[in-house]
């Protein structure tokens, strides 16, 4: 049996994995290009998804489960998986940590008006009149909330914070006060201070976010993106924020990444930008190798994996 | 009987409390020279403390008990108010809030690398290759863990993270893991991600912090002062970081405030100041009105507040 790589894990890791699996054979390439010449004999692919065309997946056929190491697959040939009945399996549940840290960095930061004391510590002036709000107790809505919602949702708790989920499905969510189905979003929307994206990017949620969404916001609003920038146009997010229908936009995604020079979002001032790395960490490959293991264990085992898999119809 | 203060409080508040103590005559005004014509009437005095001087208490001949509305008591006539046997209570405790949002959103900003990105928004860069960190799974030390140590420990467990106390006395207390005496501080600090000081200032806790301190931490340790400035001298601070005994430090307190423009501190590196703000909040006054009706409710049954009490030969 092959497992192939294409991405470098660390040194460390690689060995690690040779030992611990020592009837497989692993490949380790740094990209799809050095890869290619071994797909033939490929039977697990490990890879980042980005950069794998339909003509990788034609070539690799022995191939039996593709691990993503990350949590979108929009980018991936899906049908020529489907109709190859591949196992497609992802990270989803690693970026937790990291991105509820990042929500939590960000409307601190925004409440605290810490760029104002930067730029006020560069001018060296010592200003004790910048306005600070605090998080705690604050009503906060999260829009599509999986795993990283929760644990979101489990951090605001300890803020004292209302929590409020909006799901395709509903029902009761751990760490969260109320969940509200899709169809009633207005209701979840209204009572919000900190309004919080974590949608994928599916057919059903492009362009998801309408004027309406905005209006239904209270004025003193945040809406932090974290999702996927694709959730929200351009057109419809400055239409709101020059409106004053909600007070600040936080964005860690954009519709185009990177973000064009010339879009308005970099100068506006109701706008934080940070460059898609919310889900990025240090812990990130250490993370995403113990889910491959265990998963792997259960492949060898069953020759199916059941952590993480993808429903390709649902895209998620 | 009189009650006079030397700050204005909201109108609404105001109204308030003359409408819920009906038999108590009110008088209230901005600082202690409109307050002065009335010092010889008042029974209890409700003010910051920091322009009470000796000759004011002298005039105030039957003055019983002054209620502080902040936390430090340094600035007061505090030899002059022993004597007398006036009752000197403050607002411990209404801090908390505000203070451990501000000590996780400073660690969280630093190890987030906000200020680059904060920059780099600036230049309509969009660059992923920023280095971030998590506070998930560090280890906290609070030096003068009293209620803003045990909150700011609460908010920190959530995040996993190990943490310790340094108090005069040891002992348990909740949500720290191990409680250290003074004397025990280098194991402490050994161990710590984050040193959070939360002294208040007295006599031995001048100058508390010494060059070993310093070479006790790790060198990838951040050092947050947010209790006294007067706890480490610029010398000893400056050259710490200078000598790379730590990583970074977050002050929002200094030996002297205004922070004067020729201090070095303003334009190191490895230095974040905000001027004296973490125990401020929109939700101040509210809050320290509840404590001193409070308070007013126990002194008019019993003739003593035994709520936040000092003592003054201890100095807190």
């Amino acid at each position: 049996m092959l497992i192939l790589t294409t991405t470098r894990l660390t040194d460390e890791i690689e060995q690690e994995l040779i030992q611990e699996f020592d009837e497989i054979r692993f490949i380790f390439k740094e990209n799809i290009e050095a890869a290619d010449n071994h797909l033939e004999e490929a039977d697990i692919l490990l890879t980042f998804g980005s950069d794998i065309r339909r003509e990788h997946i034609k070539k690799a056929t022995k191939l039996k489960w593709i691990m993503v190491l990350s949590a979108g697959i929009n980018q991936m040939p899906l049908g020529e998986i489907q109709e190859r009945k591949i196992l497609l399996t992802n990270v989803r549940g690693i970026h937790k940590t990291q991105m509820a840290e990042y929500a939590l960095a960000m409307l601190l930061n925004y409440y605290q008006n810490l760029f104002t004391y930067y730029k006020r510590q560069q001018e060296k002036v010592w200003d004790k009149s910048i306005k600070r709000r605090e998080i705690t107790g604050r009503t906060l809505t999260v829009v599509g909330a999986g795993s990283i919602g929760s644990e979101l949702a489990r951090l605001s708790k300890a803020f004292h914070m209302k929590t409020i989920a909006v799901t395709n499905s509903g029902g009761e969510r751990p760490y969260f006060d109320q969940v509200y189905q899709n169809d009633q979003i207005k209701e979840a929307l209204e009572q919000a201070d900190f309004i919080v994206s974590i949608l994928p990017e599916t057919e059903k949620t492009k362009g998801y976010y309408s004027k309406d969404h905005f209006k239904w916001m209270k004025q003193s609003a945040i809406f932090l993106n974290m999702g996927r920038g694709s959730a929200v146009t351009e057109n419809v997010l400055l239409q709101a924020l020059n409106d004053n229908e909600i007070e600040h936009a936080i964005l860690d995604v954009t519709p185009i990444e990177p973000l064009p020079r010339e879009s308005q979002l970099w100068s506006h001032e109701k706008v934080t930008l940070t460059p898609h790395i919310s889900g990025g960490s240090e812990q990130y490959i250490p993370r995403a190798v113990a889910l491959f293991r265990e998963s792997l264990m259960e492949f060898l085992e069953t020759s199916t994996v059941s952590i993480n898999k993808i429903n390709i119809d649902k895209g998620y």
